[in-house]
């Protein structure tokens, strides 16, 4: 079978360092929470640090990996239990579906197909629904167990952060997860037809996460390309990954995501819907778009990206703008609404839409197609009057139990970062906020991954719960392998950054116990607690490349001359012993002992 | 002559798109300050855009690039028309100033040498004396004019930022300059013998600047490469360079580096008093570094980092910490005041420091020798009470009018930022800071260009004058051309990301001269104005390597099919003849229009 998938381009290895290891439920002992735990050398005299983990099976090296049948779906015994659900034959395939692909070009259907569920008659099958009603899901559990990183419950924490009002605990309950998840101040996005999940939650009271965007383009990437562009997201620490897929095959390629998947996967529908009325937006229908949402929730989709705050009344704000309007969802909204001079029909049928969602657990991600595209746009009247619609929706979505995020921009200045998260908070409830960025300055195509990393790591600050990785490319071409890569690198960084300055209860342990690491000259330790230990070490063995200089106490930035961290060890040895008011005492005796040692101190080679 | 120093090496062209541009003085009318001009497409019908220039005559296709030689020296006359200097013999250079090298590896002395000037007597000849005593130097007026980027004085300007309480004008007057000089806010490290300098100011009420950090290694690296590394260096945006070399040569390369600079040079006087004591630093004395101090006053560095405040009585507080003390010349004082249990020379010779800086205008750096080297560390009681000494000894030379910068940490996670600025605002009567980074997570090595970036912009807001870059190699290696590039760039980023935030007035039109080129399409435009144009051409082409690509009217994001920016610009022709109320009443026409016109508007390709 031709399936343009070889499979030995995916990469599939532990990471350096680091193994796999799980962790049972209480409520529920059959779910297996997965952690990456970085062992470090015997001298440290620490226990293994445990770092959240989105890589799924493939850092398992006891997993079977095999992309024709798909991951193993240990979820759909928990759906199925629930006793909501039935199962149904399904959609079937259209040549529109894949954008009416010749024989030739057409992707292969994936192969091995599960049972199409969805709720039982008018169900509410969502995880808010159940939240409401007092169930702690199985999903509940494993996200509570996740974001604890293996910390002991009674374990003392000593909280040092600046939360602006949020609520996180010093550890994660299921019920606190519920909890969340009942206010929509979270949510876990979990279709039901994604049995291969790993859930993971989005919301200011937790990790702050981070998406990936991948998709083939018009001009042409292989199925292969797309699953391994995924595989590799997930492995340097994609919370999420939306497929922006367009063209031809994008059914297919859907599906051999979604099977090979143990993050939740978003799209926007719309761009399908547009590909299926040949790209002109005007005669995009609310049958087409309806065909397109289902079509979608039975493949196992998990957050749905839907620009229904794009009114026809907020089109003319755009009018005066340097950049009008940079969403593609936006503006296709907006041409329809332009041409036929209507409101946006995902305005006018969103409860139809939430009625659909419901039915599959679908959370929506509430589009900003009115978002600013230069720093000149920022804040301005189209963007909140949008916010404000978003608002509105949010409740509509909420009183049919479905899920929500909010979606945010953009490219925004420092100073006015925080109205954005401020204005979202008030508007939206706290539903979860999910950021592009936002870019800081224009001034740098080639590096908005930096430009927005600065931005996405003060808005995680400020309560943003997922951020929208930016690549190299951004504004300038589709992105490669590596620029998946050091977009994902960055927005970990951002995320991170985000999770210490909130003070969340299981973000310093990584950077204490890397920072102890370097202190201590163990290079191995410091490489493979780094988030790309390959590239750390690389860059050491640039300078340094003898096995020996691994275990060095010194680097190349000083030389072995003279070190700065060695005469730390030496006043902290002294100190260590000593009380405080001994310290000044004892300084003289110090004074002695450096005179005497001085050479031995103090080494010279070469 | 073997002089090591391949010309061809040297990147000296104009960068594409830009010219070089000089405006001439008023109250100095032989100053030329230099910008770089970009000219836009024809259909932009918009005048250039002025950008500020760091990189001196070696992007100006006119100017003679002789290194042998070293640039021109119009500064002399400048510093020699105020009457107060001499010329002096000029210290002889000793075997140990290069590092006792051998014959065989000494790299030759520069051959072209001015006579050495320093202040008559007892005078100051700082622009610190000078400003407070109402003059207003050719220097003041350079730095008036370079930070206007020709704006006019007359023009209207839109403030929109949030500066902290700076004083930013809507237009530097060289008055201003002087006024800020004299009160401390802003320096011009301008040493008398640096006749190559092109005069910059570092203050919170300016443009924020950053630095470079060069410099051979113990290992080895030519006079070639430390040369070619500051032109480099200079090119992507440095606004200043420190040559922070060790071992052999340093001497005569740091001679070849200021010879051939137009920007300042920082250098750290203790390294080279080091060397002179073969590495052992209890064998520092006063003598030694006094000596090291005249040394390089006399080759005409700029600003001296030096460490003052790292006093005997703070040593202990460090020895709690994770990671010690991670300053290389805080740990050498730490080791020689602890050897000697005596409070260190450069705190108790201060004054005598001052006196000799004061004879050639060479500008403080106040070492952050106790800044923190992790987040666990940030913000702690030895960081303080170094800061609370700084701000003391600022005032110490300021009564003998020696300009002063201060150096800030370092590893501080998003949260504690804030203190920093607002404390050395408090203790160090608004000096200019001067900061690393500071890093805001410690668990990327390899990336901390970035996780230092987003700390550098928000300290950059908050009123840091000046921000000294981190590179991809920081903690790993020694930095290489391309890291240097990508510091940077990175650095630039921070810079402007905090001059838009503070509400510079000189930083906006940048972005949106960017902005309206992307919404217009004019891809050529939009490369050419960027912080790095060859590699926005490059991402580019990979994916739309055609000419006419340049020229067309979609990007490889959406493709031709349907592009977002296409519709805008058709919602702005719609409503830009029209007053807002007749948007509305208008919609039922524009919807007219896209109906006929559905297919035009959306043209297929392929």
């Amino acid at each position: 079978m031709n399936i343009q998938v070889p499979v030995e381009k995916i990469v599939a290895d532990p990471r350096p360092g680091s193994r796999k290891v799980y962790q049972p439920g209480v409520l529920h002992p059959d779910i297996r929470v997965p952690f990456r735990e970085v062992a470090l050398h015997p001298t440290a005299g620490e226990p293994p640090v445990t770092i959240y983990d989105p890589s799924g099976p493939y850092t398992d090296p006891e997993a079977i990996i095999d992309i024709e049948t798909g991951l193993l779906r240990p979820r759909d015994s928990w759906v199925r239990a629930r006793g909501d659900v039935e199962t149904v034959p399904g959609r079937a395939v259209r040549p529109e579906d894949n954008g009416r692909v010749s024989e030739r070009f057409r992707v292969p259907e994936f192969r091995s197909k599960a049972p199409v569920l969805r709720g039982r008659g008018s169900e509410a099958v969502t995880q808010l629904a159940y939240a409401r009603r007092g169930v702690v899901t199985p999903e509940m559990e494993f996200v509570a167990i996740r974001e604890n990183l293996r910390r002991e419950a009674l374990a003392e924490v000593v909280r040092d952060g600046e939360d602006f009002g949020a609520s996180i605990p010093d550890f994660y309950t299921p019920e606190f997860v519920r909890d969340e998840v009942a206010r929509g101040r979270a949510v876990i996005p979990a279709n039901i037809n994604h049995g291969e999940l790993e859930p993971m939650a989005i919301g200011r009271n937790f990790l702050v996460k981070i998406n990936a965007n991948i998709g083939n383009s018009a001009v042409t990437s292989s199925v292969a390309e797309e699953v391994e562009k995924m595989v590799w997201a997930i492995r340097w620490g994609a919370d999420t990954v939306m497929d922006l897929s367009t063209g031809r095959n994008i059914h297919n390629i859907r599906d051999w995501i979604v099977r090979n998947s143990p993050v939740p996967i978003g799209t926007v529908p719309l761009y399908q819907a547009l590909e299926k009325v040949e790209g002109v937006a005007e005669d995009l229908t609310w049958d087409v778009y309806r065909d397109t949402l289902i079509e979608q929730c039975e493949q196992g989709v998990d957050y749905f990206t839907v620009h229904a705050g794009v009114r026809l009344p907020y089109i003319h704000l755009t009018a005066g703008r340097v950049t009008g309007i940079v969403s593609r969802g936006g503006s296709i909204m907006a041409k329809w609404c332009l041409a036929h001079h209507q409101e946006s029909f995902l305005y006018t049928r969103f409860p139809e839409i939430c009625e659909i969602m419901r039915a599959y657990d679908v959370t929506f991600s509430l589009g900003d197609g009115l978002r600013p595209g230069s720093i000149a746009d920022a804040n301005d009247r189209a963007q909140f009057a949008e916010l404000d619609t978003l608002g509105e929706l949010t409740r509509v979505a909420w009183d049919q139990d479905v899920q929500v995020m909010v979606e945010g921009p953009g490219h925004v200045p420092m100073h006015k970062i925080k109205a954005n998260m401020d204005k979202q908070l008030a508007t939206c409830g706290e539903a979860p906020f999910y950021t592009l960025g936002p870019l800081t300055t224009d001034i740098a195509p080639g590096y908005d991954h930096i430009t927005s990393a600065i931005g996405a790591a003060m808005i995680g600050w400020f309560g943003t719960a997922m951020l929208c990785y930016v690549t190299p490319k951004e504004h300038l071409g589709l992105p490669d392998k590596q620029d998946v890569k050091d977009g994902v690198i960055t927005y970990k960084i951002a995320a991170h950054a985000a999770d210490l300055a909130k003070g969340h209860p299981s973000a310093r342990a990584w950077d204490d116990a890397l920072s102890r690491a370097r202190f201590e000259f163990r290079w191995e330790d410091q490489f493979n607690l780094g988030l790309d230990p390959e590239t750390a070490r690389e860059y050491h063995d640039e300078t340094l490349p003898k096995d020996a200089h691994k275990t060095a106490h010194f680097c190349s930035m000083c030389g072995p001359k003279f070190c700065s961290m060695k005469i730390s060890h030496e006043v902290r040895e002294y100190a260590a012993a000593r009380a405080p008011n001994e310290v000044e005492a004892g300084m003289a005796e110090m004074a002695e002992r450096f005179k005497a040692g001085g050479s031995e101190l103090n080494p010279r080679v070469g």
